[in-house]
């Protein structure tokens, strides 16, 4: 039901424990180094820990980034080289995080989410960030190489990115996070409007099914986008380390950013409730309508099958019974009979507002 | 399903890109500018970006209002002469921000909006004011010129606004702008009370859809309220620069506004929720009374028909059986019988208050 | 559908404008003029503004009481008079305010709500009280004479109102108007327990509307006492001038009662969403009952009409077919197999609890 | 609907009217003095007012219990003696208070509430407790003497009740009453264990109506208990007076059983509000297997009745119309048919899984 | 319904009691010693309070772990030895506690819950952790020795657990509690998973009592983790004796792990929510399907029905009633009347999408 559940590390284990993670798909890592400063900037792919680790004690800032998921090995050797702590390499390891801020001493961790939308299901996909005193190690899960925007800005001489510091490189990553939720919810809103036409127009048993997974990937979707929020604020407070105040007011345009993401979706998920209110309300209207055609012939045909029923019967005529049957315009009653039948019904049907 | 959501800058851009919006209708853009100080006051419509920079150098006030969306080339010329903070300046570009303020150094940013109600829908159009030390500059999303009201007050003489300061025609803004959700309000209310009507004296298909589309227009609006209420609270504390003790007294009873549209919509979305239901309980009161009615007809030709049937039937009548058949009065017995099962039918139905 | 709504002020108007109400009914206006000290006291009715404004001056306690829609012209010179703030002044001009509480230099602005239950409606009636250094004006849209309990009780020597302060004398006009609640409830609860008897015991159509209505009014009320709350509240607060401590214990007793009825619209309004539930479902019930009434009568006829008509059908006899119609007890034979077609569908039907 | 909507006094009347009460039962008062010290304990039945207040100035430790609603004369001369405050009184007096604490000058009154579990509503009863220094003064509605618990530990030498001051008194009095909430909450989770298994197995018309009162008692005693809970809250504070920093730890272990009841309460909410859904549900149920089987016998015997009619036709076998009739297997050729529709009609039933 | 309800104190007892509980099976209790300081380790299985209470004096670090629940007599005297608060010992005596942090002088008192998942039902367990310096004391509701794996990292030499403080332990034993949900929040989350795809699937009688059940189990399980998670964030506050700075880093770490699985509990508990509606929308809509099927049949047979009962009408055809039964083609005639009726009915159901 919920990927975020399967935590695999017994109850019990030491904190900081790199194992017993279910077996991670083929994924090959790719490392990604990018130093720069005001004036210069290198970019190397497919790094190992051994050159970033010697790259840190530059006077230049140091950006590593991982896409994939790392082996316990590979990220113990990452640990160690760059003093990150047990517990946020554990995160790292065994993904699945909500989004949070920890702050060890003058380190800091974020943990954001990067969710992929397939179509009835939000795959929550942890984006962590680690930064500190001129460098910033970030991981993806997935080997999708979801930073290169802010790389090319980089890769521009004179951008803002170049003449700032980490804190604003830090900011830029957390921003591009933050706004992939767009195209996110774009789609949200687009299957919504989809299964809305759907269940106005022509609902079908299908329907239902798929208002209550849109529903389900939305609570999936606001659980995570909740603590992002919470986490960007906490990026916002005074007192954390390395982010200075210029870059704070960016910040906080991020920020608004997380709030209007999470305003949509509280809509949709009003929406998608709603949806199903409008689904319900509607196949009982058109089981009303069956219905009432069924009331309607019943109500026209049974008193005329009785009718007919009364002149099927076999009294003996010769007794003097049922003389109609007798008459020579007897047929011709019969049919003026079910002609007033019919009329008054009709009428009595029309002021009842049936039609 | 909701035009908020179309941010169309890529994930990763530098903030304050102005680009990759999508193409804006060929609204000619009305600029109007208005110097005025206690004495004298000076209106200019259609001004160019270069005479309203002049304008800032003297000591009078300077509105500039911007009816219309502007280029990103506009806005530029416009941002380098107020030294207007291009974060800012993204959020007019794009438009579809919720309201909120933002404090630049001796500057204020603040957004609102101007929703228009379109039956079944609410179209949202922002508003975005910038001040600063002696001058105010308006965007509205549409050529529309909303703010002529506050226009023709600094024209009177000796009025509050040509007294006050700067701070004061801010407030004049945002307090226009709130007003201006009263008419609205007033449809949404006009439009509720029409499909109240609706549900309870003629309940169509089309209703369900109308209250659903009530609906969400609603939860739109509320989204769009709640902004602007934190937005005005936001205005009114001390740190605010640039705003007076007293104006914020004003700015009080304009907050007074807010909340109580806030109220309003909060009050009518619940009213729409429960029509939803008064509209499902009456559909279901409906189909029932016409079920009821289907009972009533089966139950009395059934047996009536049964009858008919026996009667009908072919035993040969000579050896004896179905004497009936061959009564003088048999036609007569049978019709005393209907009468019997008719009246019994009916007191038994009587006495449990199907009619 | 909601009263408060009808803001007539055009937005963009200046603050402060008395002009642009709907045009209120003939109700003539009922001054009255309430002088006291600790000795003496004395009572005048239909004064002019004139002898009001004198009487700021002496050193006696001045209450005025003003009891119907005052027009702009009054209004203005009142506020003259008292130094009133224009923006208080609009508020009591248009009415349909929230209850609040603004507090202007040594001047304080108390509005509340005198709702009127209308059986399936709640009127709302603003009271607006304004009350400085020896002075208290009062204001209530209707010309009723609510006040006269506290006149009556100032009237009195040696009472408490007579021996206290001016704000004791808000206490106690503050306490009549939150105590004039209870009645109101009172009247909600009788009508809500006789849509209760209603609904479980014999709903009609119109007990949907009614319930509505009730529901829809209760939240209008609830609207009310939870702004009347705060302001209660807010006049606690040690900041208000004029208020002294001893009167503070006095008002926390009167909070007590705001929430009192606060808490009772609240289970009110989750009352009446309940019997919304359980007339649904009662209907549903009925319905219920008449289905299988319905499915019970085809039970029974369907397989009946079948034998009858059987031995209705005309094949040849002579050609051997149909030998039952020969047989002597042919129509014996027939009313043996209804009699186990009726009594085997009863035993069934007994087992499945039909019954 | 609710016994605590019945306020009598007159709005308006001075605050501490001690009238105006509806006439209470001629339940007997019964007045207990308990006279302890760590050494030594006296206890006297139906004392006196004169006789209590001899007492306060001894330098025991003074309980006065008051079983029973106390007349407007008994509780002015208790206010005498005791200097109880008039609005302290009047609350008494009244009854029916939502539970609180007042602090007046080196006074303190607690209202809590012990109600009554009777099937289907929850009778509220007010307990009342002053507590000043050296003497403890309580009240409850009706004669049963629920304080007896606490009277016996008083008499035994070396209890804890005995050694410490006045305040662990009043701690006891309140324990006594917040767990006297475990049986009623026992009955009330018992109560909704029958209505589930009802409702579950064998639901009736009834189930719908004691699923509504058991819903309304628990919104009754949850609004009791939100106001007591917050009253021992109020309890905790240190700027109490007269209760000591060891009692509080106490106090603490009272206040976490009045959030357990909160919780249980809450639960059992949920519970009733989840058990209409499932009566609806079953009722629906229900329904849907009764026109089922409705459809089932329409299906089978409408061909089959029509197939019996088409052979009960008239028309002139000599002109060679209906050759069916004379042949001589004609019979046997009608059953065929007849088993052929019922065998196809009852595999495609099977198949759409109505059965 | 719930275990926690069953409180057998009576009201009014002394706090403290040791007495009145229900009795408990059989259950052995397993005392379990750890004496161990950073150099070296000792486990004693079985052992005595008098040898627990020796080790208090030594220097080294003690852990007594008691599985299962402890008689009022052993309670006492571990009470006695270690200084134990009579309050804490009577929740641990009386367990169903929710969870809680007490601070006693110098002694910690943890009550936290490990509940078991019985497929339709939460069990609850209370754990009780007394900690104080140099000492840990644990108790378990069952005899299952759920501390084991802590137990294996001491008897590690140079864990972190034989490092750090005997505050580290007290964390290891929360975690290891906390992270115990994981488990059951699998459970919980396979058995939605299985309800999820039989009611959308095939939803039985039976579906709807187990949805019921789950949803009851989650109300239980939220309440317990609602008071965990304060419980774990009050263990974090600075006042906390004991607790040192750097243990409260991996108490957060602690605490995000409860807020996960709370967010995932109220995630479920929307899930088991909206199934509800799902098996209620889909039960509705196969009624609606074998309606429409009834009312297509009935809409076919009932017009045939008629016509064959005309035809089979005994009018005299001799005196020229019903030609049609003379006609040569009569037969033919009726049946192309037969197809006409079908065929025409067949289209207008066809275009009104009844199939």
């Amino acid at each position: 039901m919920d990927s975020i559940v399967h935590r695999s590390t017994e109850p019990g284990a030491p904190p900081g424990t790199l194992a017993g993670r279910p077996p991670v798909g083929e994924e090959a890592l790719h490392f990604t180094l990018v130093e720069y400063s005001q004036d210069e900037v290198k970019v190397d792919h497919e790094v190992t820990v051994a050159e970033c680790s010697f790259q840190l004690s530059t006077p230049t800032k140091t950006w590593i980034n991982v896409a994939g998921r790392a082996s316990a090995q590979m990220l113990k050797s990452l640990g160690d080289a760059f003093h990150l702590h047990p517990l946020a390499l554990e995160d790292v390891f065994h993904s699945h995080q909500r989004p949070k801020l920890d702050i060890y001493d003058q380190q800091g961790f974020v943990v954001l989410n990067d969710p992929l939308y397939l179509g009835d299901e939000i795959k929550p996909r942890q984006v962590s960030i680690f930064f500190g005193d001129g460098y910033v190690i970030s991981f993806h899960d997935e080997t999708e190489d979801i930073f290169r925007p802010v790389r090319e800005r980089i890769l521009q001489a004179g951008s803002r990115l170049r003449r700032k510091g980490i804190d604003y490189l830090v900011y830029a990553l957390v921003d591009l996070v933050v706004d992939r939720k767009f195209p996110v919810i774009e789609k949200v809103s687009a299957r919504l409007e989809a299964l809305e036409s759907e269940a106005l127009d022509k609902p079908g048993t299908a329907t239902l099914k798929r208002i209550h997974q849109a529903r389900r990937a939305l609570v999936s979707f606001h659980r995570i986008q909740w603590a992002e929020r919470e986490t960007v604020l906490a990026l916002m407070r005074p007192e954390v380390p390395l982010i200075e105040k210029e870059t704070r007011t960016f910040m906080r345009d991020c920020f608004d950013h997380t709030v209007a993401v999470m305003e949509l979706i509280e809509s949709y998920r009003e929406m998608a409730g709603s949806l199903m209110e409008v689904y319900l309300m509607d196949s009982s209207n058109r089981m009303s309508e069956v219905m009432k055609t069924l009331a309607i012939i019943t109500a026209f045909f049974m008193p005329l099958s009785f009718l007919t029923g009364i002149y099927g019967m076999n009294f003996e005529v010769e007794k003097g019974n049922m003389p109609e049957l007798k008459w020579e315009f007897g047929y011709i009653f019969f049919w003026c009979m079910v002609l007033i039948v019919v009329s008054s019904l009709f009428f009595w049907m029309k002021r009842r507002r049936w039609f």
